[in-house]
């Protein structure tokens, strides 16, 4: 098997976790919403995910400057395309559908639980219709947007270079302006996803660079559109100058790119000069949560192929079987099995209720869903990733020896989710970003507001008292005070201006919001759940929600208290870091 | 840079962490041991860590039924036999050296450093020696031992069928009696490591199969001596029919073996008939050890690969720092590099603990000390390989971009690392063994002796009551405290025969377990290196000593309550498994 994208789950965690109701109505009602996801399922699950297996063993060789994808790639991308699903909740201005940014997560979901190497092809270009749409000039959106909307042209972000990865004000490529508008650049970038591919006609780059001048570091930065192709036909002065050796993904082409080889690549400016960073912010905010699904998509895949395996292969006798048990009864199995679901789910949950807060954001909740948004995104970002490499490495430990044998594919999930923590932002700097930045939005009163929503959904399941909740309601409420202390001590630190008290336990401290927050999505379905049975709904899946929210609570949420005690007296380290790190 | 041993903070661990020091001597004086171990380390730096990644790149190849190992690898394990290394513990009667196991320990986390392809060959030799020595005749013991010592000859395990990995009662292979004490066997294996290779002249398999008549399940299973070579210098009838292709170790040849294509394989009994699972157990338990080892050794390699590049690569600036910082002066950077350093120092202090144990099993101490090594084992085996993935990984985080590129080594410890939680008895069967068949050892009382020695550290800790140690006092007693409850808890359902309590939380149990007694090594050897300097000791190394373990102890012990929790009352998922694990 490869890949079935959970479509019930799905609708019912858009549903009942994020609120997908509030944006129902004549335009769109919950048989619509169901109705493009199973059409996003047969493209997901018929068209990309069987092409998976072949972009790993085929990978992108470089020949003559050209990147060729693997057979069934090209054939596939249109297929997409001509679907519409690029533009799904872009502009309808655009040529895009303007449908809610929540039914477009679950879709980016399905793409990249079809394969992550080919789904992360529209998400770059996602981030750079963001970037334009936001701060690119009327003539520029003219030109570019409708292309990139149809998905007819990608985008890539074009920021790191050797130097300067996660630090960009180390960046030296160099623009400078021709006099009509237009710009020179010259530079050699690396790690440039989709840099070269031959699944579009145009590719369009989006360039960070210095003009002469410029302030140094990251406020003497501009942001360039450079176009593979002209708009006169010509091809500019830029090339694929080579193709990285991965881990993982490789159905996806990491190129280094030149820029200028024979004098400069023609570029227009995107923004103001020397503001190219709050645009590439814009770029990558969009990415981040885009990231946080692949992470959810992977995930499901493992997951999913994981109990297959489990349900087939027989070993063992479980206890009180007759004869050979199919390992799926063996307890240490189910963890496995039941922590991969889980911790899918709670992922699932937080970058949908991301996606609503940006939803909202448009609507008249405004500036407070924004900063929701923001609040939510680092988090949506790093443990869906952190989660991601935890349940692939599960799925594989599951297969046994045959988890380590390619052929299987597991291990193919492993090494294609190892990415996910690292790009757009490693986790740790996602970490620093959630503490530093986010924490302190609007005086603290953003993150006290989400959790006074935890306390809600930890209230109810307390009024419920269902037996079936087990512990779920004293765990998620003992969760949330460990986030409610780690959090209140990380302001107190940034209030009295102690950056190198908060800093250190900024992972733990994002791994403890992820679990909580994931604890409580998770929560929040199983009320639903209860209350659609109690109202005669007979969907199997029901009794499954509520079981798997209070094996997250009674096994995994136990670890808040700890990463708590971590984040308020871990963080002594820093002192004696450079004793226990001789030798 | 490839791989140093670490051989100061081997030595540190031996001598005061397992008690080297109690088997000192005349005969071995603390200056031999440090003597051995360097050129140990000479061997490991610089004749195997510099292949590793030729093993990588290479792989083995099988052509007309021959396998080839990478270039150099040959030369090299010849240099490494005629050093004397692979006898290094063996019994001098039968060509080894009779040197404890505890310094063998540290040897073998040494070539596994170097390369864990490498040394996994020895691995299995190793096991095939212990069983061979324990059950086999003298016939052919004096046939066989002698050149398996030198390491001339080679030992595999040959034990998993396609139906029958970790079920070995599903066996299928057979041997049938020539008359003359010969049998002939038939049957096909699979995940043969060092099935078929180049680098030695005959490679003795040991193989489960089973008699004409045997009782079903794993009472009718013998084991079989069955040379590659027959003593009269001819081929057997058995070869390699396949090699996988795998995520990681590409040094070392997987294989699939078919025995008795014509006709049947000769082999010779090992042990009785039909009690090949005690032997098997032998061999088994001497590789689970190793097994440890290899983890402890990659995750090292890992570590030191991580601290140099943080070491070296420049990225942002640290608070307070002026320019460009090193990036192992970012907080969150430190705390993946200690996190790595601090498990991969507990872990090699339970394995030489282990090995400890064993060598006091063979002296005056006996039966007790026995017991304590077979309660340790699958704690050795199982935390020291879950953390050597979680270390692997963490290297992989630190290169950040880098780290996803072959090129740059970390990702290749990574995908290496992940066989390790799976061969010799996955990590779940290690937990089910701790839990179900290792605390009740003599009624529970080699647990609570365990647990008697972890109280000796905490109280020594508070005694001592040095500002430096933080937190690591209280948290030491924390953590046994949670330990002391979930073996109280797992003894009480298995005395009462609820295995289906006890088994759901065996994988958080063996967690928790190694997390103490991990916290409780480092403690140990911080209270050493204190005395250490209290007495004038100038060694740099001490300070450092103590900061690690008081990171361990206030950045990961806090997690033991929460595992306890988990183990606890977490195994209601057992009976809503079914429920939740369905879609």
């Amino acid at each position: 098997m490869t890949y079935r994208a959970p479509v019930s789950e799905m609708l019912f965690a858009l549903r009942h976790v994020a609120g997908l109701d509030a944006v129902l109505g004549d335009d769109l009602t919950a048989d619509d919403a169901r109705t493009i996801l199973e059409e996003a399922a047969r493209v997901a699950d018929g068209v990309i995910a069987p092409l998976n297996r072949a972009g790993d063993r085929h990978g992108t060789p470089l020949r003559d400057g050209a990147v060729t994808t693997a057979p069934g790639w090209r054939e596939a991308y249109r297929t997409w395309i001509d679907g519409g699903w690029n533009g799904l909740s872009a502009d309808p201005d655009h040529g895009g559908q303007g449908l809610p940014l929540l039914l477009n997560a679950a879709c980016t979901e399905m793409w990249n639980g079809a394969s992550i190497a080919f789904g992360l092809c529209p998400l770059l270009t996602a981030g750079g219709i963001e970037a334009l749409a936001q701060h690119g000039s009327e003539d520029l959106k003219a030109r570019y947007l409708g292309k990139l909307v149809s998905g007819e042209w990608t985008a890539t972000m074009n920021l790191t270079e050797p130097q300067a990865g996660s630090d960009l004000a180390l960046l030296r490529s160099r623009a400078e302006p021709v006099g009509d508008g237009r710009y020179r650049i010259v530079g050699a970038k690396i790690y440039i996803t989709y840099g070269e591919h031959d699944l579009a006609d145009n590719i369009v780059h989006l360039v960070l660079a210095r003009l002469k001048d410029a302030p140094a570091g990251t406020r003497g930065i501009s942001l360039f559109l450079v176009p593979k192709v002209l708009p006169d036909g010509t091809l500019n002065d830029l090339r694929c100058s080579g193709i990285e050796h991965k881990l993982g993904i490789h159905g996806s082409p990491t190129c280094s790119m030149a820029f200028g080889d024979d004098g400069g690549a023609i570029g227009w400016l995107i923004g103001e000069e020397n503001r190219g960073l709050a645009c590439m912010f814009t770029m990558m905010n969009a990415a981040r949560l885009g990231v946080g699904l692949q992470g959810v998509g992977i995930a499901e895949r493992a997951t999913q192929g994981a109990l297959a395996y489990a349900r087939e292969r027989r070993q063992g006798r479980a206890p009180g079987a007759q004869g050979t048990s199919a390992i799926v009864e063996h307890a240490d199995v189910q963890r496995m099995l039941l922590t991969m679901k889980a911790y899918t789910a709670a992922a699932r949950g937080i970058c949908y209720l991301t996606a609503a807060a940006l939803d909202a954001a448009r609507g008249a909740e405004g500036q407070a869903a924004h900063d929701r948004a923001s609040l939510l995104t680092p988090v949506a970002k790093a443990f869906s990733t952190d989660i991601a490499n935890e349940v692939t490495s599960l799925g594989v430990q599951v297969h046994g020896g045959m988890g380590f044998v390619e052929e299987t594919g597991a291990a193919q999930h492993m090494r294609d989710a190892r990415i996910l923590g690292i790009y757009e932002g490693t986790n740790g700097i996602q970490a620093i970003d959630l503490v530093t930045r986010k924490l302190p939005l609007r005086d603290g009163a953003t993150v006290r507001a989400q959790l006074a929503s935890l306390r809600r959904v930890a209230e109810g399941l307390l009024k419920d008292a269902d037996p079936a909740y087990g512990h779920m309601g004293a765990r998620l409420r003992a969760g949330i005070e460990a986030l409610d202390r780690a959090t209140s001590f990380q302001l107190r630190a940034l209030a009295s201006n102690r950056p190198e008290t908060a800093l250190p336990g900024a992972t733990p401290y994002l791994r403890l919001f992820g679990l909580v927050q994931g604890a409580a999505c998770l929560a929040q379905g199983a009320r639903a759940a209860r209350a659609a049975l109690q109202a005669g709904d007979t969907d199997p899946g029901h009794a499954g929600r509520i079981a798997l929210a209070r094996f997250f609570a009674e096994n995994e949420l136990t670890a808040a208290a700890g990463l708590a005690d971590t984040v308020m007296d871990g963080g002594a380290f820093t002192e004696t870091a450079a004793l226990a790190l001789v030798g």
